[in-house]
């Protein structure tokens, strides 16, 4: 009965389950690759907001409500919601979440805050503390650029290296294992594990490539899960990182050779899913903590429902800066949170 | 065996016990009215660094380090950390704890963040996730003017209503149930339940009266905690917030006495106790959340150690603002989250 493997790792013995889970993405997403994928594009990228900041609340707002509406589940059924965002003192979720009146804990990870959403909100309904709870987690183009980088009125250029902050949101329903049998959806996504990341500093100092300060933070953890759960990496069918980018897919896997790991056939990015570099002209790839969530449950999850994946590693990094830190010289760490999903038979048993 | 209660609680069937804590805060809170119970006082605010956020960081780093060593324990002993600041992009936590290598949760409850990171950390324990975990928060005047007001160099005036931000760091090693045993130091102070904020918005827009903001978020709080737990103001010998200031209490006790609860006889503000306006030209008191965090180990665990408090709610406030939504006109918000210590004989039976 205990849970704990290895040294960073959970195995839950009684696995919750991803009852159900809603994307929304703002207009550059909705032309890109998955364009079919997710529940909702907005028509422009204000989402009928006056500022970039609500606008950023209001795509966590409509991912909350849709993924509620796809559990039949209304606000007062979640006992407690995980979230978080890119934005200075979280303020994204805190006005976008707040008419839902239920308990809510606020949560900062950088771009790995759906990992870490996740992970706690599966400890939290593993433990039996409560039925149904709700991770969400979303980012912004504008107002993330307004916060790390320039306003846009600037039109700075973009080094290759770059990413492009992904506007859009992504939202889970979990529920423990005990309440399959109750829900009117039956899910078939458990939440088997999880590995929680240390704070991974390799003295990067370019804030415009995280994929290279996060690569550093997504090998460790990747080798962590590995070693802890005793797996080799063709045990998942995926082993999908959020926001590496090109040049930061590059580095994850010659680090992890180095280590006697070969990811490559496994390995995906959740940023270089989202866009097509080519027609979108979006640099090494999206980014955000919307990127991994709406790609998670726009593309990874229907697969893994549709029976075409049977268990995947869930793996969002983030770049540990703020203007501030960057400008006093301090270096770029990273931090990656691990998620281990598995189809599990849609018939209750 | 079914630990939530009511609509907002969790009452823990094998409760965690607070092994050790610490406590480290700057210059003028080390001349107030707790200067002999700290565990730390910095010679300057600086804290051996060369900027304000650094220094915080230092608080933190130092704070964990006194924490683990009262406890007897090294960092490889602790298997998560729950940490938080006000700071945008939670810098402070990131760059204090990375050397620590042990996985992190970030945190973000503006002031409230203590109560926040007591409540996760309790949880995991109490589900058997961890035998021991650290939760920790810190503030720090220079690096939050700096951040939320101006820029020290501009020297301006502040309001009656108004707030001072602590320098200061507090840090708590938790362990479950059935480490006690098994522990070097044999704990007291046990935390029995949780009580988790929700958002509340009472449309206050004055972010130099983040007191009365925050007041209509501890009055939720309060009563849910009444009622799920079936209790009444005198069951607790004492019922804590963290930084409401002398506005915020005023109106606190009256929006509870207008709900039918007084609990004018039980209620302090941690803001009110680590200050001495009529000295320190302090305002309506400390907040940050340092300033609930550094007093609750330095002064109320220390009294519930010698057995003088029995049981406390421990309920610290945050005001979620920035100052981008401040700038577009957007109200503050307030969260509180509550936890339940309750001492135990010290004996292990």
């Amino acid at each position: 009965m205990d849970q704990k493997i290895g040294a960073q790792s959970l195995r839950f013995a009684e696995a919750p389950f991803i009852v159900s889970s809603a994307s929304i993405v703002g207009t550059k997403e909705g032309q890109g690759p998955l364009s079919d994928e997710f529940d909702m594009i907005g028509a422009d990228d204000k989402f009928g907001q006056d500022t970039w900041e609500e606008s950023e609340s209001a795509l966590q707002k409509e991912a909350v409500t849709l993924a509620l509406g796809k559990a039949d589940m209304k606000p007062e059924d979640i006992r407690y919601i995980f979230a978080g965002d890119l934005l200075g003192q979280n303020i994204a979720s805190s006005f976008g979440l707040m008419d839902f009146d239920i308990p809510i804990f606020g949560l900062y990870g950088a771009c790995s805050t759906c990992g870490e959403s996740l992970s706690l909100a599966a400890m939290c309904v593993a433990a039996g503390y409560a039925d149904h709870v709700v991770a969400v987690t979303s980012s912004h183009f504008a107002s993330a650029e307004k916060q790390f980088r320039f306003p846009l009125e600037y039109a700075n250029q973009r080094p290759l290296s770059a990413t492009w902050t992904v506007t859009g949101s992504g939202a889970f329903v979990l529920a423990g294992h005990q309440e399959r049998e109750h829900l009117s959806v039956t899910p078939c996504v458990a939440i088997t594990g999880i590995t929680t990341g240390k704070i991974v500093d390799y003295g990067i100092k370019d804030s415009m490539n995280m994929g290279a300060a996060m690569a550093p933070a997504a090998a460790d953890l990747i080798e962590q899960n590995l070693k802890d759960f005793d797996r080799k990496p063709e045990d998942y069918d995926r082993i999908i990182t959020g926001d590496l980018g090109t040049v930061g897919k590059e580095i994850l896997i010659r680090l992890l050779k180095e280590r006697g790991f070969d990811i490559s056939n496994q390995h995906e990015d959740c940023g270089i899913q989202i866009f097509d570099d080519s027609v979108q002209n979006t640099g090494a790839g999206g980014s955000g903590c919307g990127c991994s969530a709406a790609t998670l449950s726009a593309h990874y999850l229907k697969r893994m429902e549709r029976g075409e994946l049977k268990r995947i590693l869930f793996c969002p990094t983030g770049a540990l800066l703020s203007t501030v830190s960057f400008n006093e010289g301090q270096p770029v760490p990273g931090i990656s949170h691990g998620v281990v999903m598995e189809y599990v038979e849609r018939k209750v048993n």
